[in-house]
């Protein structure tokens, strides 16, 4: 079977209504966060187009698109870190989706933390800095090669 | 003190450096997500300009871009379901903010629910459609006036 999204209806069936109708941006995509189906920990947001999404739901693995690459990824598709989708939800407007994931592996990151959320903004005296908020979960070396 | 954000320099910089230096797209804008700081459950996703991020950074309150309107918002302006941000994070390519929150009042929707992610995808006989997850937590009408 192949999905077909529908179009957007008005304000009131996009908020209220069962049509699954995601609204893609000029650029043919959408956002999508994924997050730790049990401990709710957000884990990375990237960007998807239709293909990608129907993917996703057809497959229960999540895809994404590469703006850099032009093309369609499967999560985890070289460091096998694989994103077992247990729900998709779609926010208000549908301009948004959510991944609740069951992550494989170590860690979602590539740089070799669990979440791509591994820095808060803290203050210093002349200004604002990044600090790191917990140790690497896996060498990315040793997944993904030397850089 | 008016904060100013860097510019991105290398990407080993971008992702284990401690310079905040926050990419915006050709719109000037940001992805932002916020999450509940105590339970993890992701409320919404919105768009910060560099003031907007300046100005949650400075005042602990959550502070989105309206594309709609063209403007700045502090989230919670009208319905006083402001955000207290606990932490600020940046992902590893620093494109995308997290903010974990204390939502004030009983929900971050517009539409009533205490997240904008209250509709799941399910599979049905001839596609997909969207299940309601859970109750509204609050009558939007009551706070933000009838339709």
């Amino acid at each position: 079977m192949t999905i077909e999204f529908a179009a957007q209806g008005d304000a009131r069936d996009v908020e209220e209504g069962k049509t699954l109708a995601p609204k893609f941006g000029p650029d043919g995509l959408i956002p999508a966060v994924a997050a730790d189906a049990e401990s709710g920990t957000v884990l990375m947001m990237a960007w998807m187009d239709a293909p990608a999404l129907a993917a996703t739901i057809e497959t229960g693995e999540a895809h994404y698109y590469s703006r850099s690459r032009k093309a369609m990824w499967r999560k985890g598709e070289s460091s096998g870190h694989v994103q077992r989708v247990r729900e998709i939800r779609l926010d208000c407007d549908q301009d948004t989706v959510l991944l609740l994931v069951e992550q494989v592996g170590p860690g979602a990151c590539h740089v070799g933390y669990q979440t791509c959320f591994y820095r808060k903004v803290v203050r210093v005296d002349d200004g604002v800095a990044l600090e790191v908020t917990g140790d690497k979960a896996y060498d990315p070396h040793a997944v993904y090669g030397e850089p």
